[in-house]
């Protein structure tokens, strides 16, 4: 019997952004396994930027997650995790955030890590986020790309030059491996890989992993 | 082109274990994907009792690693993590622990996690290791099955419901989740999940997924 | 210059709540102070009982912010602390949580504290939280009241003597103050002090007299 | 019946340092409240020095403490909480540290806070006294004013000048609020508010407001 | 040359048990090496029972230190390190306080180590302090004898059987080595030691080595 | 009866090395009390340099604790602590570990201290180390020496004179206590301490003070 879909929600209404992630998700579509849809969520603003977005968009995701029963998993594809909790406190299937599975896979992977966030601005909220998980001692340090849009940081040879730029910092500074902070970043992942000579994980493709190790682990 | 094999390193001799290792991890083998291929150590003793046992077989998964430098990715099959560290030194490929994964699975699925252990002598081990870790606070406790063989631990209606009783103590003292404290357990995984009504961790499993992702990741 | 208003609002639609909210304030409004404004929010549900109501409740409480410019303060009088964040992203006047007071009140009275919730279920949050405050370490328990409702919580000889039954094993495990874990049992505060012989902390009172402390300094 | 007078001890000899901590704490006073009686104690040293003065200076504390039943509150008014273990041991009535509550002010205002302290000898007391509290890691920095003394702290522009942009460092280390780490800063603390942008908190009038409110909170 | 002498300071006036001290380090006085000289306050209360008795004793032993340059080092033998801080600001010479070169000997026997305090009232105060020392992630636990004085503690077969009964508790939370809590009680070591099969540390004891260790290391 | 033999043990086969270390730790050889045989693994390569290097000398000195029924203690003069869990296993002898001494001992000596690494490559696992110990946020910083051999380490002005500057900078990050991070610096400590003013510990002799310490204990 095959599984229920994956669920990977963009809580913003951007269908180019949703866009991309399904394409960096292609290889996670196994034969046999579940489907992986990537959903927009087209009551929410282009971009979540502010906490009134987060929060917003996050009862969405419940509500969302609420309506999709068949689903065998949900991962949220915003760094924010926004409605973590309250999609967990509804919804019969798996939830993951995406900062939290980019966190605990790259402390799979190296003793400290950095973060490479799109904005200085949310860079406080993510320490407070490590900190709630309890392993704020593994962060080597956060530090903002700057200059860039959410828009604009998931391409460009611009772009991937500060990525890795910002990633040799954060080597640095003592990390062993590199989250990129923003669902949208996939596209980088491998060139900065090669460049930085560290893992470099994007979050959504670790939170679809655990996801799917989850499906694979009910089947087995 | 496919990627090499993920190699999945029982460290002891016991070809029993391996197969049954093998066995739980058939449907992680997904079309396209790597190979999943488990490795018995003909060298090591047919159990990793003793922590000379310990490090003795974690250099030889160091030498396995560095003979198979065709393979994607490489986990270490035993709750003890045998050689992590220097397998990782002398690797190419991600080195993946089943304690480490365990551990950072169930943190993806709930904010307290259990874990149950074969022996009560291994205990204070794992808790120091979560230490170094810098996850002790997400332990809610760990607790031995007590009176079972490693042998003995993987099969059974006996096992099983000693395994449920003590997944019940450790909901008691908080666990949201429940991690499987040994390589050879994940035939109850099912079972007692469907029993505990949280999430039950095999750590070999959740370490595979955590390797599957990464070499899926690579190939995106 | 009178300052403008402390708003404590009770993000549920129980108006009984938000009246015994006021009665429990009557000495805090000080002559020539500010105002102590106790508002309900009519379109909440009756109780905050789930996550979903926490974050429901919350964009509600930022919204009521937002839309009172004139106020010195807010105080969200509710121990889940619904919004604390989106709130403080909107509004110009400091917000505090009462949660997030409680515990730091306490912390100011003894070394290490206890907290008596109302139900089971949401020691596992108020846990969570206190990590995410950092301030884990200095909790010597919480445990819940069980069988008494939050309606009922706030009222009675009976609650009155399980509170301190409580307060008593929370002492035992070495709490040198307790808080009590909701924003309706200001009531038993006074007669648990004195039973107990620790001091017992109304999260609600301990808020708002930091919210007069900030307004008064500001006008020192 | 009106609650016994709050005890404000500067626990040095200089009268003028406790002037200007009445002077600081007027608003406080409130109509029906406690009176705030700010004391010196003429057998210490006009400075708190080294920690043979903190020391001495604790008993004498204690011994105040011992000699007032009639004080509903007692509050240190030093940075370095000369006595709060002796004084807690022997006092009836609750006492407060102005460090202590300093930090758990900045804590309800910002999640990571920064503290000017008045020379660089005392950063490291300072960081041992937070350890001890639990919340290290709430802090974002301490860094000192540096060519100042004690006496001239309290005042001057040229004081103020360099406080503001000790905040502005503080503030690029990640504190979200600021405390003034010396009893005499008070003067500044609305200036520097309003030139940093963040929450600045004179230590002194935080702990009387804590006093304060658990004081009404009896009342009520 | 000689090095000047350790001065072993008893803080409190009863020279018997300063005799004990004197007689359990009977060995650490190594032809070649310091004298070590145990002293008695005859200013100090017999026993240094409250928080007053340890502050004011503890500018006592800052006096002595100052009394006498001659000393190589110096160290505090009562559990509650009085005056560890004003002491270590005036001395020339290293000072050590026995709980915390207790608790760091005991660390460098075992991952988890317990202590045996003579009353239940002092286990809070020892908490903070390993707080403090930022080592309380290593306390197993820490039990009190009960119903014995400190004059008692140091003798008789029926203490030594409630230390050994309260050192079997402390293995059952995972203590693998056990600190005698009281500067008294070495006359039990070996038995406890013996009885337990665990290290069983006397705290005055560890001290000493380490100021040996440091006196010798300044001779290499 | 004398006691047996503390052994030292290098786990290189550098007699050199051994020389050096026996000679640092002439004045702990005490009449009467232990000798303090120094030892070379003759196995082992000239240095350890390589995580595999540390494991498998780790496995020798386990090995040689067993054939050494007759030492009263061992002291792994590695900083790597090669093999200290594996030959507590099975040695029937307290183990010491330098790198755990040194920290120790740095420990009752300040409130934070500094290390000094020969190479940038190996403080990620020090850093691993300090957490695992839980000790982590007693350390102010770990710096390399850069540019020196482990064996150009022990000797020369020029290695004396960076080494002094490195200290410095560990004291400009607050460090209070500096440890030598490598078993073959202990010719330097003394000026090193001279220069810097604050405590620079040599951790093998620290550990062997320990040792030192539990054998008179013993006796006593």
């Amino acid at each position: 019997m095959t599984p229920g879909p994956i669920l990977v929600v963009n809580p913003n209404s951007s269908q180019s952004v949703t866009d991309g992630l399904s394409a960096a998700l292609e290889r996670f579509r196994v034969p046999g396994g579940p489907a992986i849809e990537c959903l927009t969520i087209p009551e929410s603003p282009p971009g979540i930027m502010t906490q009134r977005d987060v929060d917003e968009a996050g009862l969405r995701v419940a509500a969302l997650a609420e309506s999709r029963p068949d689903a065998s998993a949900l991962v949220i594809a915003c760094y924010s995790d926004p409605g973590i909790d309250v999609t967990r406190s509804v919804a019969r299937m798996p939830v993951y955030g995406i900062q939290e599975c980019g966190a605990l896979t790259a402390m799979a992977r190296a003793d400290r890590f950095g973060v490479i966030a799109i904005a200085e601005g949310s860079i406080p909220r993510h320490i407070r986020y490590l900190r709630r998980m309890g392993v704020e001692h593994r962060l080597a340090g956060e530090l903002a790309l700057g200059g860039v849009t959410v828009a604009e940081s998931g391409h460009g040879a611009e772009t991937l030059a500060r990525l890795i730029g910002v990633g040799e910092r954060l080597k640095a500074l003592g990390a062993g491996a590199v989250v990129l902070g923003c669902a949208g970043m996939a596209n980088h992942r491998a060139a900065a890989e090669e460049a930085l000579g560290v893992p470099v994980i994007d979050p959504t493709q670790a939170a679809v992993a655990m996801a799917l190790g989850a499906i694979l682990a009910r089947a087995a």
